[in-house]
């Protein structure tokens, strides 16, 4: 699946020209050799950059000998392209866009720190770039939860920044995320005689009206106030047309500020559900924002704060799991991520390689 | 698929020989060819009788110049076996039963039928019997159904009895039955920013709440009560565990009291879910029970009242729209029809064969 002669990228074009480029480059999660060959072909002469291949992940460090180190990560896989490529260029009232599958999540946010890593031969801080495979499908299979357990010792540092779309303005840490099945249970009969039985649907209409009425709280966490979201994803119940059923299922997802761990959110929702029988079927801890830490903290100033909650869980948990406060900062409106629409202000692309590159080198 | 040398049926035997033997010739829907060729053989030496067969159903009427016809009528088909045949002999507290598929619905009946259709040569009323095919499986392959498209003047009668299990008691009329589907519309978003949707799966709660506080009538028609029945009997929604859903469908089952037509079902169920989308899937007139008819009067006082109503939907449906009072009237316990410990007490079939008989013969 390795193409002979990779893509040639070409990262002294203008970081707007290197997101067009790679994102024209398909990369559907899977699918990401070419482009991870092509990142490595583009570094291979970089004297300044230590270069690790995992799979088709790519870490790209700098071993300056410097009191601090940043790690800076992107994923190089997408969600499936949906007639949306190749990219193309749109002016909309006035602002000028690149369209198309990647160009939000998260091919700007890459290309900008492709461009940084080439040309910042002696940046103020160490840093360890990781480009990865498999972010947008199943958990397991996930490049940066690969190279942590391959690698461990590639995420020393002291603070990380993954090129997540963030309208390029620094979002921390990440809701936390539950899902559970609550079942309700009869007793099976004919529905010609349905007072014989005892019909398990009906028996969800509290579930229902509790999660109509409820009103999910906002929370802040070291200054960041997360909106929580509690709603049912999935209703299931009924065997046939003339049989009252005996069971049914509602499928509840909670996405809980990162004060709250999953332990709280499972006993939050028990609390709220004590009539069903709950089981787990997905979990994810939140991740604080980390912004409390001074390092932190001078990132957004120098970057334009003030930071704000991000809503969605990135890998930002990973590396707050790990210890490590981590932000993302990356070009693109997260609404147009996975649209059919996808579609990045070229501006925010190049205010975000400004802003990163004025930090790394310490002109801020 | 029809046998060379149908199996041999005895109709001098007893009623429950003639059950056992007839339940062990398998006839699950489709598949009633060799009984129908059974019946045909059985039948065919009976000069009071002129035999017609349309398909797998089989028709054999009296002649006599009588100033009455009754119509008797029961189906050969049964639902598929599950490990419950052959048949075989069982003492529960004392009563003796024949254990089976098909004991119960609705062989004992079919076998009664038979073996007066053999031996009354000259009852009270013209009798025109019906045996027939694919009762219990979709409505447009029935074999009554097709028989009244092929020859509706065989159904010329004052009155008609289906052999369907009612425990040998006379069970009129059939209460309607109608299935519509109501769904809510909301707006789809990723469950992690909640708030931008509008979760349809929320908003079948009011449904569910009605449902569940329904209290259901029950409805006098013609001196019989008709116990009504509204219920879920299938919900679903959702898209993925991260979505918030734009769409949710509630099923619900109205049986309904045989003095409203379906339109009038429709209406009430649209007056109490008026929010909801609703879409008619299925739908059955009731049937009265036409017992106030002085025909029918005389029949239950005959094989002993008092009658009760029937809740579940039966082929009575098709003579009542046909102008045709028609009760059931049959051995076996209805909740034992379809169960996989499906049985008939002996006794019922011989009562049952008792009381057809002294009426059918004018003793009572």
């Amino acid at each position: 699946m390795v193409p002979a002669n990779p893509p040639a990228l070409d990262l002294t074009a203008d970081s707007v020209a290197i997101t067009q480029a790679i994102c024209d480059i398909p990369s559907v999660s899977g699918d990401e050799a070419a482009l991870a060959h092509a990142v490595v072909a583009a570094l291979s002469d970089a004297a300044h950059l230590e270069l690790v291949r995992d799979g088709d992940t790519v870490v790209a460090r700098t071993n300056l000998g410097r009191e601090r180190r940043v790690v800076i990560a992107g994923h190089l896989d997408t969600v499936p392209v949906n007639r949306n490529l190749p990219t193309r260029y749109e002016t909309i009232d006035g602002e000028r866009y690149l369209w198309g599958r990647g160009t939000v999540d998260m091919k700007a946010g890459v290309a900008v720190q492709l461009k940084l890593a080439a040309e910042l031969v002696a940046p103020v801080y160490d840093i360890t770039w990781m480009w990865y495979d498999h972010e947008e499908v199943s958990a397991e299979l996930n490049g940066l939860g690969r190279l942590a357990r391959h690698r461990p010792d590639l995420f020393a540092g002291d603070f990380a920044i993954l090129g997540e779309p963030s309208n390029s303005r620094v979002e921390g840490g990440c809701n936390g995320n539950l899902r559970v099945e609550l079942r309700a249970y009869g007793v099976r009969s004919h529905s010609a005689r349905s007072w014989v039985g005892e019909n398990a649907i009906h028996k969800l209409a509290p579930a229902l009206e509790r999660l109509a009425a409820y009103e999910a709280e906002t929370i802040e966490v070291d200054g960041l106030a997360y909106r929580e979201g509690l709603n049912a994803v999935g209703v299931t119940g009924g065997i046939a047309g003339n049989v009252i059923p005996d069971e049914a299922m509602l499928h509840v997802n909670y996405r809980f500020a990162p004060n709250r761990t999953v332990a709280d959110a499972i006993e939050i929702v028990r609390d709220l559900f004590p009539e069903y029988e709950l089981t787990v079927v997905d979990e994810a801890e939140g991740a604080r924002p980390g912004l409390d830490a001074e390092f932190a903290q001078r990132f957004v100033q120098a970057v334009g704060g003030p930071a704000r909650p991000k809503y969605g869980w990135t890998d930002v948990a990973r590396f707050s799991a790990m210890g490590i406060p981590a932000v993302n900062f990356g070009p693109g409106d997260p609404l147009k991520a996975h649209a059919d629409d996808e579609r990045v202000a070229t501006d925010q692309i190049l205010s975000c390689e400004r802003a990163l590159r004025a930090w790394l080198t310490g002109v801020v």
